[in-house]
Order: structure tokens, then C-alpha cells, then sequence
């Protein structure tokens, strides 16, 4: 049985306001719990199972305490429609950011949809990328709705939140690339082993006093009449071409 | 003031069951209905607004029925959290398809996600794809959700519902790619001018009887662990390098 309190502090954990002062987030689904729960990056603090789950998997993960609750009982404590079987708390990584300037890196300027974020952050791993720097106001990635949409990815990327605009000011030589109107055709960009791409907001693009900052403009072509496309989608169209060919 | 009736009657067309026998659906918000009613290929039926816009708007408009609602009225007939300004009933364009063989195109095969397939027709629109053909079971492009995803491109894009099955059997002489693992890396395929390009199902992929008819499985190289791209963001890759450079 789930007390009251413990219920009202798992559902607090959806609430960014609370994962800051707690310094815990929720993971949701056997897919990504086995993931965190695998991974020794992450940090599993406890596990609310159904009964079929945890006869299953538990004895897998000797070390982490495995609650079993009933389905009404998952479903008070889950931010998913319908809950999938298992949620797990696990700690907000709180190791220190050291930015690796030789590898290429990913800047997000203002993403204000946590399933873009999500959706970025599993973009990123898919072509290597292990680092991403967040202005403050990009959405939360360990919001349950981002965490789900980087489908386990959000254990392999490594985030820092910061004022982007002194961040930028703070890294000499580097170079920052960035999606916009007008700029360089992507195509004739060469490929990149360092540099940070900037990704824009998805209504506003990047913000002047950022774009003022990077050094060249890439634009992806357009061959009909789409104002724009999705953050997430231009990322990864990005990163494909950059990345160059692994043969 | 809105009848019971109407509110019941423009609620129903968020169903397909109903959108379907009615041949009609809805478009939300000032920008895509603005496009709607610019678009001589839209057959915009009614309009419902709030006292704002249609003073700002109706007389644009000359031919077209502006109903101006309370706040309440266009909350209670939206489809969003929080309603936008104008909703409008426009009609399922009927006009038969005709496959234009020399195009490129693209072919969804069991897209499920509405918003998905929302994004995955803007991103067509971005790229000049002018025809997509949907097997039977992908998400219906006329739904609120798809509709608002693709940001007005629902107006510029032609599709076709179809058993894609047999749809593909009856095009002679087409080639077919289609996203895989362990395909042709898409970086070494040359630009394309035509063809038919697969899409398959967010977990699944493409379905086997499908993938059998694909003369050349394509595959978007991974450099990091995340098992698989959205399914926009790997459409979105791939036009992108198979449009090659416009210059």
C-alpha cells in the first residue's frame, strides 16, 4: 500500500518547482526503467511495480527496492494516460559539466516543448552527440514528458543548463554554428568533428543577441511552400549532414 | 449564439467515423485558418470566431459565413486545451488522385501518431514533395491533432489512403526505398528525382510484406546508442539528402 504522502510526493516530482528542491525525477514504462536500472550512470532511488513486473525483473536488480502496488495505485502516481507497469524515482545527476570543446556539441536556444526537448535529446545520441547546452528557459529534460520522449537517451547525453549568453561569451575559439533564414546552404557546409550547433525556439528561431554570437549561419533548403520546420526535425537534418559519412 | 446542435454536429467531426460521412473537417487558430480561407484549394464551410478576429477578418473574406461566438461557445466546440481565436469547417478535398510517377513521393506505412503524420506532411511540404500515399491503417491526415501539426501544409500536400499492398504492386516500373537497418547507407545514395520513398510505423518499422517490394533499403547512420529516430525526424533526414543541393 501507498501512503497518502507518498503518493502526493511522487506526483510532486512532476512539477519541476519540486525536482529542483528534491533532486529526484520519474522514469515510467518497463522499456526505460530496465534502462535506468541497467545503466550505471543512473541513479534508482526506488521502483513502484505491478505484481507481474516485479515477479519478472526484481530479482534482476538485487540492490534497488522494488514496491509492489496495485494498478489503481501506479496509475494515482503516473503522468502517463495509462500507466505501463512500472515508474521508478531516480536522482538528477548532479556531477559537474565539463564541457569537451574538441567534440561537437548541441546548443538549445529557448525549446520550449518537452517532447521536442525529448525528442532532441534522442536525436543527439543517435549521432554521438554527449553534450548539450540548455538556456535557462529551454523546457525541463527531466520532465516526465521529455524523459519519455528521449526513449532512454537522456542517460547517455549530458545537459547543462546555464545563461546560454555568457556561456557563449565563455568559450574561446569555438565555433557556433546555427540554423537560420538566409545563411550558408547546409549542403555546402563540410563536415564537422567540433563546433555547437545552436537550435532555436520553435516559433522564434534564435534569439538576436545569441545569433550575434554565431559565427555561421546554416539554412536548410527548402523546395516548397513549409514556413518552417519542427526543431527536432531540423536538428536531426542538421546533425546527418555534419556528422559526414562513417565509411 | 450557438445551437446544441451545431456545438454537438462540429464536436462529432474530431472523429473520423463522422468526418467521414460528413466530409468535413476543422482547422484551429488565426495562421492555419487564415491560410484555409487564402488557399483557393480550400473549401472553407463556416467559420466560428470570437467578436475579435472576425472584426479584424470577416471582410477579408467576403464569401465565407463568419459566426462570431462567445469564449465559452469556442472552447466548448475546440479541440485545443485552450482555444484560439477562430475555428473553421472546411471541406475533405474529394478530387481523385492521380499519381504523378515522375515526382518524388513519399509512402507511409502504418504511421499511427497523428502528430506524427502532421509533421511528416509539413516536412514534405518543406522539401516539395507534392503526394503521399497512406496505407489504410496510418493515422487520418484530417484529424484536429494532424491537421494543427501540419501548420497548413495539409492544404499543399496531396494524399492518397490506400492498400498500399497492392497500391505498390500496381506501379510498374517504381522504385521504392525504404528506411532499414543494415540498408545502403543513405549518404552514399545519389540525389533522386523519383521514386517512392517508405515510411513505416514508429516501433515496428516497415512491415514485411511491404519491405518486399522495396528495391533499396536505406539506412541513416547511427555514431551513438539511441535505438531508432521518430519517424519525422528520419523522414525529415532523408528528403533532405535526397533532394540533394538546389544551387
Amino acid at each position: 500500500m501507498l501512503t497518502k504522502s507518498e503518493v502526493k510526493y511522487i506526483q510532486s516530482l512532476s512539477q519541476k518547482k519540486f525536482r529542483d528542491e528534491e533532486g529526484f525525477y520519474i522514469i515510467e514504462g518497463p522499456k526505460i526503467t530496465g534502462e535506468a536500472l541497467a545503466s550505471p550512470q543512473v541513479k534508482v532511488n526506488r521502483v513502484y511495480a505491478l505484481e507481474e513486473w516485479a515477479d519478472d525483473n526484481a530479482s534482476s536488480y538485487p540492490g534497488v527496492e522494488v514496491q509492489v502496488v496495485s494498478a489503481s495505485e501506479l496509475q494515482k502516481i503516473s503522468q502517463l494516460k495509462t500507466a505501463n507497469q512500472v515508474l521508478a524515482v531516480a536522482e538528477i545527476p548532479k556531477g559537474r559539466f565539463r564541457f569537451k570543446k574538441h567534440l561537437l556539441s548541441l546548443a538549445l536556444d529557448g525549446i520550449q516543448d518537452p517532447g521536442n526537448l525529448g525528442t532532441i535529446i534522442r536525436i543527439a545520441d543517435w549521432f554521438g552527440i554527449e553534450q548539450i547546452i540548455c538556456s535557462k528557459d529551454s523546457a525541463d529534460a527531466f520532465s516526465p514528458k521529455a524523459v519519455q520522449a528521449t526513449m532512454g537517451s537522456i542517460f547517455r547525453v549530458e545537459l547543462l543548463y546555464t545563461d546560454l549568453n555568457e556561456w557563449m561569451d565563455q568559450q574561446e575559439d569555438a565555433h557556433f554554428y546555427g540554423a537560420a533564414l538566409n545563411g550558408t546552404p547546409l549542403k555546402s557546409l563540410p563536415e564537422l568533428s567540433d563546433g555547437i550547433i545552436v537550435i532555436g525556439n520553435e516559433s522564434k528561431g534564435i534569439r538576436s543577441d545569441i545569433m550575434k554570437k554565431v559565427s555561421r549561419k546554416i539554412t536548410i533548403e527548402k523546395w516548397g511552400a513549409a514556413e518552417s520546420l519542427n526543431a527536432a526535425v531540423a536538428t536531426g537534418i542538421i546533425l546527418s549532414h555534419v556528422k559526414g559519412s562513417s565509411e
